[in-house]
């Protein structure tokens, strides 16, 4: 498969990248590095990288942030940054692909456990994990041609311990490998729809 | 108590307003219609509400919409009437009006079956009342002084059957009455953090 992965370079994503990387073809990109650049909250961007690599069978996405902060503190622009970036952005990923998919390929985005398990200065974070959760839910039973959507809803990682831990008090971290089979499952997989959730 | 209640002229507002204002004063605010006008898009028309109202001890909002049609003609800017209306047009009254709100004062916001129970045409509203559903969950452990909030999630109302019905094959009109049950559970009651499903 020739599959273009957004956020490749990123904590999870140079992971999930090695793993696919050795029996898939990988389009790297990132914001700044990989192997094409394009900032997920850019419309013009995300199209031009779709027309760059021409054809492709799969797109994994496992970019995009949000406020992270008080909640006092938070007003529509701190909200915005969420709804820019980690909502619409993966959103736009699939309103500007599915039409350029080939038949039967999948789209994979990421979410996370604060849709349904929260934590204090996160409730941006829990909004968008919850749109686009929805979001996947909807679009697969709308997609033409044999087209999948997936979200993998990771938990607190093992590798952000040291620096997030303390935010989430009580919660295991999850082995990387784990939070990779999430990508694995989708996209090698068939099922679609489905919130794969990794906690 | 006080009660704002936006969206009051609606057709499942009214009902709502109707119970509720025979207990307490209820501000009826529709966009053109109504007590007081506002447009849940404009975070200055809401500021302006919450300033002439003065102090007050809960909020409802049965308003806000957003893009129902064919998923191929669906782009970022018809994925935004949700996501302006329903979605940070709720989250808004949230934000600008949780330091104003009386101690031990509640929100109610509205979703919809759709954020889990989809059908074609409404990806952008399942995505919205997933986003909304999300918030409320997070949002309930992060607002001080034993602020409440909580989203009433209806399902396909018996009043909208005739318009709607063909849209949703399969989905059991729910009664009014039960609808509105849940406006009051939340308002009266003592809950908080809660998706009150009613279908």
């Amino acid at each position: 498969m020739k599959i273009i992965h957004f956020g490749a370079t990123g904590t999870l994503g140079k992971y999930v990248c090695e793993e696919l990387g050795s029996r898939h073809e990988i389009v790297r990109v990132g914001r700044k590095s990989g192997d094409l650049n394009a900032d997920l909250t850019s419309i013009v961007e995300i199209r031009s990288i779709y027309e760059r690599v021409g054809s492709f069978d799969a797109v994994i996405c496992t970019a995009g942030g949000g406020y992270f902060g008080p909640f006092d503190a938070m007003r529509d622009r701190e909200f915005r940054q969420g709804v820019e970036s980690k909502m619409m952005g993966q959103i736009n990923l699939v309103l500007e692909g599915h039409q350029r998919i080939k038949h039967g390929g999948s789209f994979t985005l990421t979410t996370g456990i604060l849709s349904e398990d929260p934590v204090p200065m996160a409730s941006n974070l829990s909004a968008i994990n919850g749109a686009v959760n929805a979001f996947v839910r909807a679009a697969s039973i709308e997609l033409p041609r044999g087209i999948r959507i997936n979200a993998v809803s990771p938990g607190l990682v093992e590798d952000s311990m040291e620096s997030l831990g303390s935010y989430f008090p009580g919660h295991m971290p999850v082995k990387m490998e784990r939070m990779v089979s999430g990508y694995v499952k989708s996209v090698e997989g068939k099922i679609t729809g489905q919130v794969i959730r990794l906690y």
